[in-house]
């Protein structure tokens, strides 16, 4: 039996052994507070994991960070910046990916082996590296230096994405933390996602890797603001051993339970993106259950998510339950209409494939929420799964196309 | 050879023996000028070919339509009202579809098995039977009917939506024309597509199947306003054989005539819908070519046009190729990132997967234009597609979600 808990305050700096710190290099445009190079060190080196953009262009520091993952995986540092994405630079933005990883190691006196390098911002451009080496030296890092860090990777994000959870064993404790940077810049070219989890539990390799694999199908990979993946997207888990458990493999004992908390970082931070997504008023969550298999129910859920119809009428707090099951009749996933459920933010609007009568007004009143859930029964399976994402507003289309003009 | 003209004026009662009608029946809200109960009738029975949606959520008159299409094909009418899409309403829809045929048909004095039927509007609600059979007496077909009955077909679509053509040969000549709805409507579900194609041209069926087909995927099947489909969607062709022409089959000599003006037909009301989409401000073209076969230059030309953060750029005259390449990179697509070219409104932004230097202000000059074009070059084949979409503008969450509250 374990406890898991979650730690008010909780940032990549709570489980023991990291610290982190930020400053303003100047890489994006100056406003007030605003931070733009991040830095999380953690003072024994990680076992690491990573799971990253399908996007076949992929970022100068994604091309990096799989390969030093793949070559090693002991790493003792993260550095990120904000304002440049390192992304379609070629040849060139390898080697400044490179260069910000070495510039970072040399300050910490570790190997440049040994750090993950992530950008987010502007596509085609390269990474003022000047800038990144001079905001370099200016970087103190703090224990209590997480949230910092956090608002460094910030771009249109408008609230802090951070948690923190403490997993009790009768035998061991150990802590797990994420921060995330969700959808929009200040300079829109993408939803750029990137999370950082940090913990002091001493995890294997290969659990590592599956446990943040299974984490992320059943939350990053359920979210969608507007359907764009971006070259840049990175999910990272890093485990310094400092909380001195025998590390933990799919055998052991505390398995689940570092699984169960890994996930509650993963879907609290996923929710977290989706419910701040780029002009969003409220959060989404579809949940498809009755489906043939996993993958039915995941595409299923994640199809109806994204549909601009139905993100408009979740906007509009129109229970206009077509789009659901328009989106649902294009998702590809096996169905039978005549015995499809849908509830609509608590209210049945559909059964068996036949409408049923409700008080509109209720319905809109009911659809006035923060969080509005919507739930579709295939009634073929046993499978389900529950996608998450926001509404579309005028402001989403403001954000990405009057910047310039 | 052949001489493929444009006709001024066309509408699907240009080609002989066609005449229409239409007239308010109620189903829509009144308001001054609006029709919502059209006919088209041909005095000698088509052979007849439709595409269909392939949502699995079909509606009524889909169900129905595929059932005569198939057991018959000699259709002499064709009848459509706006206002209620008759889908999703289950075993009664399909009889009330059916009754629709019927009370058409007693009214033309044909069987109701020689009717298409095709309805638009709000899902989940019966369609109003008594006003149908009401209206269908007010009705007064005529050779000119047809701009008429694509009025009443309408619904947000801003521009009426028609052409027609004709085709000379050295012994024969004959007219294709067609009208369309496009992407919204008064009260929005969605973006349905109904398109009516007449040819006086004498076709067999198993050519008019395919190269109704062939058109298809070069027009409406590369065209998106917010992809959504809709389970109403419908293109279908009437060909009356008044022309006498000798009936065209796979290997006549001008089967490729009569190919390219109903594909002309089909790709001018394809790029008018995209044009019209709801809110749109521009029409986007993208053309994708060097891919290694024809339906990835597919894939890589819808995913781009579909993707809502080039959409919103467009409408911004945000030259932001970055998200033209993330879309591409997401699309499933083989690619080579170091062979890929990118045109934007003219201006060379990527080539060989290098961004080039270009003039800002120059670039989102070239973008103020009602119609941009986006060429993507993989350098990888020789198959190539293009495909239409429109802006996202501020209207388009407007007109979906505002209506309700």
């Amino acid at each position: 039996m374990a406890a898991i808990e979650i730690l008010k305050g909780g940032t990549v700096t709570t489980p023991q052994g990291y610290s982190a710190g930020a400053t303003y290099a100047g890489i994006k445009k100056k406003v007030e507070n605003v931070l733009d190079l991040g830095i999380i060190y953690s003072r024994e080196p990680c076992v690491a994991a990573g799971v990253f953009t399908t996007n076949q262009i992929k970022s100068a520091s994604v091309v990096l960070n799989q390969k030093n993952l793949q070559n090693k995986g002991n790493i003792s540092a993260v550095v990120v910046n904000s304002g440049c994405a390192n992304s379609s630079t070629g040849e060139q933005g390898l080697q400044d990916a490179f260069e910000m990883a070495a510039v970072t190691a040399k300050a910490l006196g570790i190997e440049p082996e040994e750090v993950v390098v992530a950008s987010t911002g502007v596509i085609g451009v390269r990474l003022p590296m000047k800038s990144i080496s001079e905001g370099m030296n200016q970087i103190v890092l703090s224990p209590d230096g997480g949230h910092e860090f956090t608002r460094s990777i910030m771009t249109t994000d408008t609230v802090l994405k951070e948690i923190g959870v403490v997993v009790k064993t009768k035998d061991t404790s150990f802590t797990i933390a994420g921060v995330a940077k969700g959808s929009g810049m200040i300079h829109p070219n993408l939803a750029t996602m990137l999370v950082f989890i940090t913990t002091d539990a001493a995890v294997e390799q290969e659990f590592l890797n599956s446990a943040l694999r299974s984490a992320a199908d059943n939350s990053f990979n359920m979210i969608s603001v507007d359907g764009d993946t971006s070259p840049s997207d990175t999910v990272l888990v890093l485990a310094n051993g400092i909380a001195a458990n025998k590390p933990i493999n799919a055998n052991s004992i505390i398995a689940p339970f570092f699984q169960e908390a890994l996930d509650k970082v993963c879907v609290y931070l996923a929710k977290a993106i989706a419910a701040d997504g780029e002009g969003a008023t409220k959060l989404i969550e579809v949940s498809v259950k009755g489906a043939k298999n996993l993958q039915a129910a995941r595409q299923a859920a994640r199809t109806i998510v994204s549909s601009n119809l139905v993100k408009a009428a979740v906007y509009g707090n129109d229970p206009n339950w077509g789009r659901v099951t328009a989106a649902l009749g294009r998702s590809g996933v096996e169905l039978s209409e005549s015995k499809l459920d849908v509830v609509m933010a608590g209210i049945p609007v559909l059964r068996s494939g036949c409408p049923l009568p409700f008080e509109r007004q209720t319905a809109v009143k009911a659809l006035q929420q923060k969080e509005v859930k919507i739930l579709v029964d295939l009634n073929l399976g046993e499978a389900e799964a529950t996608a998450w994402g926001c509404d579309l507003t005028e402001q989403y289309v403001v954000i990405n196309s009057a910047y310039t003009t």
